[in-house]
């Protein structure tokens, strides 16, 4: 079975005409798998904000295209005034990248189509170039994102080392946090297309359930053998001795290894030590913040207190009054990481990422 | 503030005519605080069966008052035929020991009944009279549960040291649970009541969420300083350093100190080792089985799938097919836990209950 063959479809695309990004609604999921096609800079950033497209490097991508889209539909406009372009570009680069505060990912990508932009003006090219280097760069995005998953996918689906091992994962770092491989799924699907059979096990990730909407919903389509668990059962999976390795991805790494994951992966890399279970970080080295020394650098927003009394924006569970603690991660110290998967290989601790000068790294 | 202040009523009561069990339906719980009178032994059986009335003390008060508010209607219907108080008495006896299958309590309360009335029996006294002791038998049993309840709150209420601790508890052993006081929260309403303002962070207890419906509402309720958490944030919360005490309730513990409790204690129990915060056992030495030597020995019950994939028997939020793991409780290793309160003392590691001889245990 080939890896590409465990995808029906990205979870990002440019349409054909290059009129449109294509994105399944993840708010919809699993109840629905319905596509959109953005036309707009209104579209797009309702995307983004509203969490139709999730996942920080599924948003860079979406919001590259995006812009992408937007300018030539401005632009392509009969009697357009080609003296606006550069009015226009900007205008609609500073919208989309207010769509969402805190994803790098977003600003990185925004970033790199302003540069490849500014670059056509010096050049003084016309706008039909200028849109061919504009969706070139775009596309190179969503390149760079693949090729970065597949390498991860090789240097992880090593530490699967046997048939038929059990996988612990938390939240959604899969098909549908990226364009197609995922980061910590992607040397799952790949063991899994190479006859491994891996078994996963998925946290369902209260407050907000990405593991039981999305990651049981993707490895399941795809034919891996995917169980669900609440949060607080992974001690008892463990010591059942159903459980092998433990990968999750990542939202920020510190330069000390310290990672900063979805609220709960500290807890399974704790549970983890403490049942000798090797626990995994899997993500792509732009990830790693090398202005932030150790954990303590990197800041934990709280969020709101709804998403912990009412049951994934529907029924209230908890009476009125109560106060709520609900931070949206945790860091996990680094001394508890066996090792950190990117797409140029697995660090092991002790872990010093201090080599990465501030902006050096990409998208 | 004396402690009886804190609780406007107690979660199962006799009526005063002696005609009905009088308890809240707390699947209703926060949403509405409603009140019921269980007339029959239908009424007593579906308010068990469906959970109306949970908590293993709080089911056997019940269905003790239950047996006895059954029997008096039977027997004092005009034109009653004494010869056949017998035949009635074991019909409605054994069928409310149906009504739940593992709940040893309920079994426990209802041979004590059954006790009671073959030494009424045996004795040869009146319906009048048999009705008075057999009153006076599940008064005892409520009794009991009252006094059991105190003498944990005083044990576990040495261990709250300073105002201001922080603790953290999951599922719910309150008020709900048993008669009145709680049995992992009876030192914590004691200590309240001492003015000592403990701060207590319940877990919100997936699937069923019992932290966030009952835990929080009960806390809240009297005055308490209460803060909700998903299950997946205690490791977060304890490394915060807002953590003292770990308090649980427990399901059944064995001779060597391995406690079952509901799923994602252990967990909790690894959490605070790793992070150096006492962890402790709260619960009747009738919850110590004498029977088993070891945990590996308590019975671990999978509950339908539908409770993790549907949320709290709403909205089904996993897609169809895919399996699940859904233990009801986990077995936390004896050496984790600091010390078990019981209403004898504060049991110490290393335990050994085999003290405790078969069936020398009471309700």
């Amino acid at each position: 079975m080939r890896l590409d063959d465990l995808f029906a479809y990205d979870s990002v695309s440019l349409a054909p005409e290059g009129d449109g990004v294509v994105i399944v609604d993840q708010t919809l999921l699993p109840w629905e798998e319905r596509f959109l096609t953005l036309k707009d800079e209104g579209d797009v950033y309702e995307a983004i904000a509203r969490l139709r497209v999730r996942g920080a490097p599924a948003i860079g991508i979406a919001a590259a295209y995006g812009l992408y889209v937007a300018f030539r539909r401005v632009v392509l406009q009969p009697g357009f005034d080609e003296s606006k372009a550069s009015s226009e570009f900007f205008r609609i680069s500073r919208y989309l990248s207010k769509a969402r505060p805190t994803a790098v990912n977003l600003s990185a990508a925004i970033g790199r189509m302003e540069r490849r932009f500014n670059a056509c003006m010096s050049d003084g090219i016309g706008i039909k170039q200028m849109l061919a280097a504009l969706r070139m760069e775009a596309e190179s995005i969503k390149a760079e994102d693949m090729s970065m998953c597949l390498s991860i996918a090789e240097y992880g689906a090593g530490l699967i080392g046997r048939p038929g091992m059990g996988i612990l994962t938390h939240c959604n770092a899969g098909h549908y946090a990226v364009s197609r491989y995922g980061t910590a799924l992607a040397p799952i699907y790949l063991a899994h297309s190479r006859g491994l059979a891996p078994r996963v096990y998925a946290d369902e990730t209260r407050p907000l359930m990405q593991g039981a909407r999305i990651t049981v919903f993707e490895l399941h389509k795809a034919g891996v053998d995917v169980t669900l668990e609440c949060d607080s059962m992974a001690a008892s999976l463990m010591a059942s001795g159903q459980v092998d390795l433990v990968f999750t991805g990542c939202d920020r790494v510190a330069c000390n290894g310290d990672t900063a994951n979805k609220i709960g992966t500290s807890a399974l890399a704790i549970l983890a030590r403490h049942y000798g279970i090797p626990f995994y970080i899997l993500g792509p080295t732009s990830s790693i913040d090398p202005d932030a020394a150790t954990g303590s650098e990197i800041p934990v927003e709280q969020r709101h207190p709804d998403e912990v009394t009412d049951l994934y924006f529907s029924r209230r569970i908890a009476p009125e009054g109560i106060k709520v603690y609900n931070p949206a991660f945790d860091v996990t110290p680094s001394g508890l990481i066996s090792g950190i998967v990117t797409e140029k290989g697995i660090y092991r601790p002790p872990y010093d990422f201090t080599f990465l000068k501030p902006n050096e790294t990409t998208v």
